[in-house]
Protein backbone atom coordinates (compact mmCIF):
# COMPACT_ATOMS: atom_id res chain seq x y z
CA UNK A 1 0.00 0.00 0.00
CA UNK A 2 1.02 3.60 -0.70
CA UNK A 3 1.71 6.36 2.20
CA UNK A 4 -1.73 7.99 1.81
CA UNK A 5 -2.61 11.06 0.24
CA UNK A 6 -4.87 12.68 2.12
CA UNK A 7 -7.76 14.14 -0.37
CA UNK A 8 -7.29 17.30 1.38
CA UNK A 9 -4.99 18.93 3.69
CA UNK A 10 -7.52 20.28 6.50
CA UNK A 11 -6.95 23.53 8.33
CA UNK A 12 -7.02 22.48 11.46
CA UNK A 13 -3.93 24.17 12.59
CA UNK A 14 -2.34 20.86 13.39
CA UNK A 15 1.09 20.42 11.95
CA UNK A 16 2.10 16.55 9.92
CA UNK A 17 3.77 15.68 12.94
CA UNK A 18 1.01 16.30 15.31
CA UNK A 19 -1.57 14.78 12.68
CA UNK A 20 0.85 11.44 12.11
CA UNK A 21 -0.18 11.11 16.00
CA UNK A 22 -3.82 11.71 16.67
CA UNK A 23 -5.45 8.97 19.20
CA UNK A 24 -8.01 6.98 16.93
CA UNK A 25 -10.98 4.81 17.43
CA UNK A 26 -11.27 1.91 15.42
CA UNK A 27 -14.31 -0.28 14.34
CA UNK A 28 -14.27 -3.90 12.85
CA UNK A 29 -17.88 -4.95 12.20
CA UNK A 30 -19.64 -6.73 9.49
CA UNK A 31 -20.74 -10.02 9.36
CA UNK A 32 -17.62 -11.38 7.73
CA UNK A 33 -14.47 -12.91 9.43
CA UNK A 34 -11.42 -11.11 10.64
CA UNK A 35 -13.19 -8.24 12.62
CA UNK A 36 -10.67 -9.76 15.60
CA UNK A 37 -7.98 -11.06 13.98
CA UNK A 38 -7.30 -7.67 12.29
CA UNK A 39 -6.83 -6.29 15.64
CA UNK A 40 -4.81 -8.62 16.90
CA UNK A 41 -2.75 -8.13 13.91
CA UNK A 42 -2.82 -4.16 14.38
CA UNK A 43 -1.12 -5.18 18.08
CA UNK A 44 1.52 -6.91 16.03
CA UNK A 45 2.57 -3.06 15.24
CA UNK A 46 1.90 -1.49 18.51
CA UNK A 47 4.03 -4.21 20.00
CA UNK A 48 6.57 -3.29 17.61
CA UNK A 49 6.42 0.26 18.47
CA UNK A 50 7.00 -0.67 22.29
CA UNK A 51 3.82 0.27 23.25
CA UNK A 52 1.83 -1.64 26.63
CA UNK A 53 -1.34 -3.37 24.77
CA UNK A 54 -4.37 -4.37 26.82
CA UNK A 55 -6.83 -6.77 25.55
CA UNK A 56 -10.15 -6.98 27.00
CA UNK A 57 -12.30 -10.31 24.89
CA UNK A 58 -16.07 -9.78 26.14
CA UNK A 59 -16.96 -13.26 25.28
CA UNK A 60 -18.23 -15.98 27.17
CA UNK A 61 -15.45 -18.52 26.26
CA UNK A 62 -12.26 -18.43 26.88
CA UNK A 63 -11.54 -21.20 24.18
CA UNK A 64 -11.07 -18.56 21.21
CA UNK A 65 -8.07 -16.31 20.58
CA UNK A 66 -6.15 -18.71 22.04
CA UNK A 67 -3.67 -18.37 19.22
CA UNK A 68 -3.63 -14.75 19.22
CA UNK A 69 -3.51 -14.65 22.98
CA UNK A 70 -0.07 -17.59 22.89
CA UNK A 71 1.24 -15.11 20.46
CA UNK A 72 1.02 -11.96 21.82
CA UNK A 73 1.72 -13.07 25.81
CA UNK A 74 5.06 -15.05 24.41
CA UNK A 75 5.93 -11.40 22.48
CA UNK A 76 4.83 -9.19 25.63
CA UNK A 77 6.79 -11.41 27.79
CA UNK A 78 10.47 -11.42 24.85
CA UNK A 79 11.71 -8.70 26.67
CA UNK A 80 11.48 -6.77 23.44
CA UNK A 81 8.70 -4.35 22.04
CA UNK A 82 5.93 -3.35 24.39
CA UNK A 83 4.56 -5.40 26.95
CA UNK A 84 0.89 -7.08 26.56
CA UNK A 85 -1.71 -7.09 29.13
CA UNK A 86 -5.05 -9.96 28.41
CA UNK A 87 -8.21 -9.79 30.26
CA UNK A 88 -10.97 -12.44 29.67
CA UNK A 89 -14.72 -11.73 30.95
CA UNK A 90 -15.06 -15.32 29.89
CA UNK A 91 -12.51 -16.58 32.95
CA UNK A 92 -13.79 -13.85 35.32
CA UNK A 93 -12.34 -10.17 34.91
CA UNK A 94 -8.70 -10.57 36.94
CA UNK A 95 -9.56 -7.58 38.93
CA UNK A 96 -12.84 -8.91 40.10
CA UNK A 97 -12.97 -11.37 43.14
CA UNK A 98 -16.02 -12.91 43.03
CA UNK A 99 -17.17 -14.73 39.45
CA UNK A 100 -21.49 -13.94 39.02
CA UNK A 101 -22.79 -15.79 36.41
CA UNK A 102 -24.53 -12.29 35.06
CA UNK A 103 -22.78 -11.57 31.90
CA UNK A 104 -24.52 -8.18 31.83
CA UNK A 105 -22.50 -7.44 35.30
CA UNK A 106 -19.47 -8.88 33.87
CA UNK A 107 -19.35 -6.80 30.74
CA UNK A 108 -19.97 -3.66 32.97
CA UNK A 109 -17.09 -4.68 35.30
CA UNK A 110 -15.09 -4.68 32.14
CA UNK A 111 -16.29 -1.47 30.44
CA UNK A 112 -15.64 0.52 34.32
CA UNK A 113 -12.33 -0.95 34.54
CA UNK A 114 -11.60 0.59 30.70
CA UNK A 115 -12.45 3.74 31.81
CA UNK A 116 -10.33 3.85 34.68
CA UNK A 117 -7.52 2.47 32.33
CA UNK A 118 -8.32 5.35 29.78
CA UNK A 119 -8.26 7.84 32.40
CA UNK A 120 -5.05 6.26 34.10
CA UNK A 121 -3.40 6.30 30.03
CA UNK A 122 -2.59 2.46 31.30
CA UNK A 123 -1.85 1.09 27.68
CA UNK A 124 -1.08 2.77 24.31
CA UNK A 125 -3.39 0.17 22.43
CA UNK A 126 -6.40 -1.01 23.54
CA UNK A 127 -8.17 -4.25 21.73
CA UNK A 128 -11.62 -4.27 23.15
CA UNK A 129 -12.49 -7.45 21.82
CA UNK A 130 -16.35 -8.58 20.37
CA UNK A 131 -17.06 -5.49 22.59
CA UNK A 132 -20.04 -4.19 20.10
CA UNK A 133 -22.52 -7.21 22.05
CA UNK A 134 -22.80 -5.60 24.99
CA UNK A 135 -23.59 -2.15 23.69
CA UNK A 136 -25.97 -3.82 21.42
CA UNK A 137 -27.50 -5.54 24.16
CA UNK A 138 -28.34 -2.76 26.17
CA UNK A 139 -25.50 -3.68 29.15
CA UNK A 140 -23.15 -0.98 29.01
CA UNK A 141 -24.13 2.62 27.64
CA UNK A 142 -23.42 3.23 24.21
CA UNK A 143 -23.09 7.58 25.43
CA UNK A 144 -21.26 6.55 27.80
CA UNK A 145 -19.03 4.57 25.99
CA UNK A 146 -18.57 7.87 22.96
CA UNK A 147 -17.74 9.96 26.36
CA UNK A 148 -15.22 8.45 28.18
CA UNK A 149 -13.41 7.89 24.48
CA UNK A 150 -14.16 11.40 23.76
CA UNK A 151 -12.42 12.81 26.99
CA UNK A 152 -9.90 10.25 27.11
CA UNK A 153 -6.14 11.63 27.83
CA UNK A 154 -3.41 10.96 25.61
CA UNK A 155 -2.78 9.57 22.85
CA UNK A 156 -4.46 6.11 23.21
CA UNK A 157 -5.97 3.95 20.67
CA UNK A 158 -8.85 2.09 21.17
CA UNK A 159 -10.06 -0.70 18.63
CA UNK A 160 -13.54 -2.27 19.26
CA UNK A 161 -14.49 -5.43 16.91
CA UNK A 162 -17.79 -6.83 16.74
CA UNK A 163 -20.69 -7.30 14.29
CA UNK A 164 -23.51 -4.72 14.51
CA UNK A 165 -21.59 -1.49 15.88
CA UNK A 166 -23.97 0.48 17.06
CA UNK A 167 -24.70 3.75 14.75
CA UNK A 168 -23.65 6.43 17.28
CA UNK A 169 -20.13 4.38 17.48
CA UNK A 170 -19.57 4.37 14.29
CA UNK A 171 -20.26 7.61 14.02
CA UNK A 172 -17.67 8.67 16.61
CA UNK A 173 -15.34 6.34 15.70
CA UNK A 174 -12.17 7.31 13.02
CA UNK A 175 -11.53 4.65 10.94
CA UNK A 176 -14.63 1.93 10.39
CA UNK A 177 -13.73 -1.28 8.41
CA UNK A 178 -16.23 -3.75 7.45
CA UNK A 179 -16.43 -7.15 6.93
CA UNK A 180 -18.81 -8.64 4.40
CA UNK A 181 -18.58 -12.42 3.78
CA UNK A 182 -18.46 -13.20 0.53
CA UNK A 183 -17.46 -17.16 0.55
CA UNK A 184 -17.50 -19.43 3.61
CA UNK A 185 -16.25 -23.08 3.73
CA UNK A 186 -19.30 -24.09 6.63
CA UNK A 187 -21.65 -22.61 3.59
CA UNK A 188 -21.02 -25.76 2.21
CA UNK A 189 -20.43 -27.55 5.48
CA UNK A 190 -16.90 -27.33 5.94
CA UNK A 191 -15.81 -27.73 10.15
CA UNK A 192 -14.08 -25.26 11.96
CA UNK A 193 -10.60 -25.89 12.10
CA UNK A 194 -7.55 -25.56 14.36
CA UNK A 195 -4.79 -22.85 13.08
CA UNK A 196 -7.55 -21.31 10.64
CA UNK A 197 -10.43 -21.16 13.63
CA UNK A 198 -8.71 -20.53 16.80
CA UNK B 1 -17.99 -16.44 18.57
CA UNK B 2 -19.87 -19.41 18.44
CA UNK B 3 -18.42 -22.66 16.89
CA UNK B 4 -19.74 -23.06 13.39
CA UNK B 5 -22.85 -24.85 13.12
CA UNK B 6 -22.66 -26.06 9.38
CA UNK B 7 -26.33 -24.93 7.36
CA UNK B 8 -25.39 -28.78 6.24
CA UNK B 9 -23.90 -31.94 6.35
CA UNK B 10 -22.32 -32.53 3.23
CA UNK B 11 -22.51 -35.74 1.72
CA UNK B 12 -18.97 -36.10 0.49
CA UNK B 13 -17.94 -39.34 2.67
CA UNK B 14 -15.52 -37.50 4.86
CA UNK B 15 -15.79 -37.45 8.47
CA UNK B 16 -15.72 -34.41 10.88
CA UNK B 17 -12.48 -34.58 11.73
CA UNK B 18 -11.11 -34.79 7.64
CA UNK B 19 -13.58 -31.62 7.83
CA UNK B 20 -11.82 -30.13 10.07
CA UNK B 21 -8.54 -30.19 8.50
CA UNK B 22 -9.13 -29.19 4.77
CA UNK B 23 -6.62 -27.09 3.20
CA UNK B 24 -8.27 -23.64 2.50
CA UNK B 25 -7.41 -21.18 -0.28
CA UNK B 26 -8.70 -17.83 1.92
CA UNK B 27 -8.59 -14.17 -0.20
CA UNK B 28 -8.52 -11.06 1.96
CA UNK B 29 -9.62 -8.30 -0.89
CA UNK B 30 -11.93 -5.28 -1.14
CA UNK B 31 -10.62 -1.36 -0.87
CA UNK B 32 -11.38 -1.24 3.12
CA UNK B 33 -8.31 -1.90 5.48
CA UNK B 34 -7.10 -4.99 7.60
CA UNK B 35 -7.02 -7.61 4.40
CA UNK B 36 -3.09 -7.81 5.20
CA UNK B 37 -3.33 -7.13 9.03
CA UNK B 38 -6.38 -10.19 8.97
CA UNK B 39 -3.47 -12.26 7.25
CA UNK B 40 -1.05 -12.00 10.01
CA UNK B 41 -3.38 -12.17 12.70
CA UNK B 42 -4.11 -15.64 11.08
CA UNK B 43 -0.41 -16.40 11.28
CA UNK B 44 -0.22 -15.96 14.60
CA UNK B 45 -2.65 -18.93 14.93
CA UNK B 46 -0.51 -20.90 12.72
CA UNK B 47 2.57 -20.15 14.77
CA UNK B 48 0.64 -21.59 18.07
CA UNK B 49 -0.20 -24.84 15.85
CA UNK B 50 3.59 -24.90 15.29
CA UNK B 51 3.30 -24.75 11.61
CA UNK B 52 6.02 -23.32 9.22
CA UNK B 53 4.94 -20.37 7.98
CA UNK B 54 5.96 -18.79 4.87
CA UNK B 55 5.17 -14.72 4.17
CA UNK B 56 5.73 -13.67 0.57
CA UNK B 57 5.00 -10.04 0.26
CA UNK B 58 4.56 -8.37 -3.34
CA UNK B 59 5.06 -4.81 -2.88
CA UNK B 60 7.67 -2.60 -4.07
CA UNK B 61 8.63 -0.87 -0.94
CA UNK B 62 10.25 -3.00 2.31
CA UNK B 63 8.88 0.06 4.03
CA UNK B 64 5.49 -1.28 5.01
CA UNK B 65 4.43 -4.67 7.61
CA UNK B 66 7.55 -3.64 9.44
CA UNK B 67 5.57 -4.24 12.99
CA UNK B 68 4.29 -7.47 11.34
CA UNK B 69 7.44 -8.85 10.38
CA UNK B 70 9.25 -7.95 13.27
CA UNK B 71 6.66 -9.37 15.93
CA UNK B 72 6.51 -12.68 13.45
CA UNK B 73 10.28 -12.85 13.31
CA UNK B 74 10.55 -12.66 16.84
CA UNK B 75 7.82 -15.44 17.03
CA UNK B 76 9.75 -18.00 14.71
CA UNK B 77 12.89 -17.26 16.36
CA UNK B 78 11.41 -17.66 20.10
CA UNK B 79 11.78 -21.50 20.11
CA UNK B 80 8.54 -21.90 20.92
CA UNK B 81 5.39 -22.60 18.19
CA UNK B 82 6.34 -22.35 14.23
CA UNK B 83 9.01 -21.22 12.13
CA UNK B 84 8.44 -18.05 10.00
CA UNK B 85 10.00 -17.59 6.60
CA UNK B 86 9.67 -13.52 5.38
CA UNK B 87 10.54 -12.97 1.70
CA UNK B 88 10.22 -9.85 0.16
CA UNK B 89 9.99 -8.86 -3.37
CA UNK B 90 11.07 -5.12 -2.59
CA UNK B 91 14.43 -6.01 -1.35
CA UNK B 92 15.01 -8.85 -4.10
CA UNK B 93 13.74 -12.26 -3.86
CA UNK B 94 16.60 -13.80 -1.44
CA UNK B 95 17.22 -16.58 -3.19
CA UNK B 96 17.49 -14.16 -6.84
CA UNK B 97 20.92 -13.29 -7.19
CA UNK B 98 20.70 -10.37 -9.86
CA UNK B 99 18.02 -7.83 -8.64
CA UNK B 100 16.32 -6.86 -12.22
CA UNK B 101 14.26 -3.44 -11.95
CA UNK B 102 11.32 -5.51 -13.80
CA UNK B 103 8.52 -6.35 -11.33
CA UNK B 104 7.03 -8.48 -13.83
CA UNK B 105 10.09 -10.56 -13.75
CA UNK B 106 10.59 -10.08 -10.29
CA UNK B 107 6.71 -11.39 -9.59
CA UNK B 108 7.10 -14.09 -11.60
CA UNK B 109 10.43 -15.51 -10.22
CA UNK B 110 8.34 -15.40 -6.45
CA UNK B 111 5.28 -17.20 -7.91
CA UNK B 112 7.98 -19.77 -9.31
CA UNK B 113 9.34 -20.03 -5.90
CA UNK B 114 5.69 -20.50 -4.15
CA UNK B 115 5.40 -23.06 -6.40
CA UNK B 116 8.38 -25.33 -5.80
CA UNK B 117 7.69 -24.92 -2.31
CA UNK B 118 3.83 -25.88 -2.30
CA UNK B 119 4.91 -29.24 -4.49
CA UNK B 120 7.79 -29.59 -1.50
CA UNK B 121 5.48 -28.68 1.40
CA UNK B 122 8.04 -26.03 2.31
CA UNK B 123 5.21 -24.51 4.69
CA UNK B 124 1.76 -24.83 6.23
CA UNK B 125 0.75 -21.63 5.78
CA UNK B 126 1.54 -19.37 2.97
CA UNK B 127 1.13 -15.36 3.06
CA UNK B 128 1.01 -14.31 -0.11
CA UNK B 129 0.26 -10.31 0.27
CA UNK B 130 -0.55 -8.04 -2.07
CA UNK B 131 -0.44 -11.35 -4.24
CA UNK B 132 -3.94 -10.22 -6.47
CA UNK B 133 -1.68 -6.92 -8.23
CA UNK B 134 0.50 -9.25 -10.30
CA UNK B 135 -2.37 -11.49 -11.21
CA UNK B 136 -4.42 -8.56 -12.09
CA UNK B 137 -1.55 -6.92 -13.96
CA UNK B 138 -0.81 -10.38 -15.92
CA UNK B 139 2.16 -10.82 -14.55
CA UNK B 140 1.27 -13.94 -13.17
CA UNK B 141 -1.62 -16.19 -15.06
CA UNK B 142 -4.55 -16.63 -12.83
CA UNK B 143 -4.78 -20.14 -14.65
CA UNK B 144 -1.49 -21.57 -13.70
CA UNK B 145 -2.26 -20.27 -9.71
CA UNK B 146 -5.69 -21.59 -9.61
CA UNK B 147 -4.01 -25.60 -10.93
CA UNK B 148 -1.07 -25.26 -8.81
CA UNK B 149 -3.62 -24.67 -6.08
CA UNK B 150 -5.63 -26.84 -6.56
CA UNK B 151 -2.97 -29.76 -7.28
CA UNK B 152 -1.04 -28.83 -4.26
CA UNK B 153 -0.48 -31.63 -1.88
CA UNK B 154 -0.96 -32.17 2.18
CA UNK B 155 -2.89 -29.85 3.91
CA UNK B 156 -1.45 -26.53 3.36
CA UNK B 157 -3.14 -23.29 3.63
CA UNK B 158 -2.80 -20.26 1.51
CA UNK B 159 -4.07 -16.76 2.16
CA UNK B 160 -4.26 -14.32 -0.59
CA UNK B 161 -4.56 -10.66 0.00
CA UNK B 162 -5.06 -7.27 -1.85
CA UNK B 163 -7.79 -5.16 -3.93
CA UNK B 164 -9.46 -6.42 -6.80
CA UNK B 165 -9.03 -9.89 -6.36
CA UNK B 166 -9.26 -12.16 -9.68
CA UNK B 167 -12.71 -13.66 -10.48
CA UNK B 168 -11.58 -16.61 -11.09
CA UNK B 169 -9.50 -16.99 -7.99
CA UNK B 170 -12.58 -15.81 -5.69
CA UNK B 171 -14.45 -18.85 -7.85
CA UNK B 172 -11.74 -21.10 -6.50
CA UNK B 173 -11.09 -19.83 -3.23
CA UNK B 174 -12.88 -21.65 -0.08
CA UNK B 175 -12.95 -18.71 2.05
CA UNK B 176 -13.23 -14.86 1.01
CA UNK B 177 -13.81 -11.87 2.85
CA UNK B 178 -14.08 -8.26 1.63
CA UNK B 179 -13.25 -5.75 3.69
CA UNK B 180 -15.29 -2.47 2.74
CA UNK B 181 -13.85 0.94 3.96
CA UNK B 182 -16.70 2.52 6.01
CA UNK B 183 -14.86 5.55 7.14
CA UNK B 184 -11.16 6.40 7.15
CA UNK B 185 -8.99 9.18 8.68
CA UNK B 186 -7.25 10.20 5.85
CA UNK B 187 -10.58 10.96 4.32
CA UNK B 188 -11.02 14.26 6.66
CA UNK B 189 -6.74 14.84 6.41
CA UNK B 190 -5.15 12.81 8.91
CA UNK B 191 -1.92 11.31 8.14
CA UNK B 192 -0.96 7.57 8.24
CA UNK B 193 0.75 7.13 11.67
CA UNK B 194 3.00 4.74 13.00
CA UNK B 195 1.87 1.63 15.54
CA UNK B 196 -1.27 1.45 13.56
CA UNK B 197 -0.21 1.88 9.18
CA UNK B 198 2.82 0.27 9.71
Amino acid sequence: MPQGHPEHVPDDGLTTRQRRSQPLVIVHTGPGKGKSTTAFGLALRAWTQGWPIGVFQFVKSAKWRVGEENALRTLGASGQGGTVAWHKMGEGWSWIQRHPEDHAAQAAEGWAQISRDLAAQTYRLYVLDEFTYPIKWGWVDVQEVISVLRDRPGRQHVVITGRDAHPDLVDHADLVTEMTKVKHPMDRGQKGQKGIEW
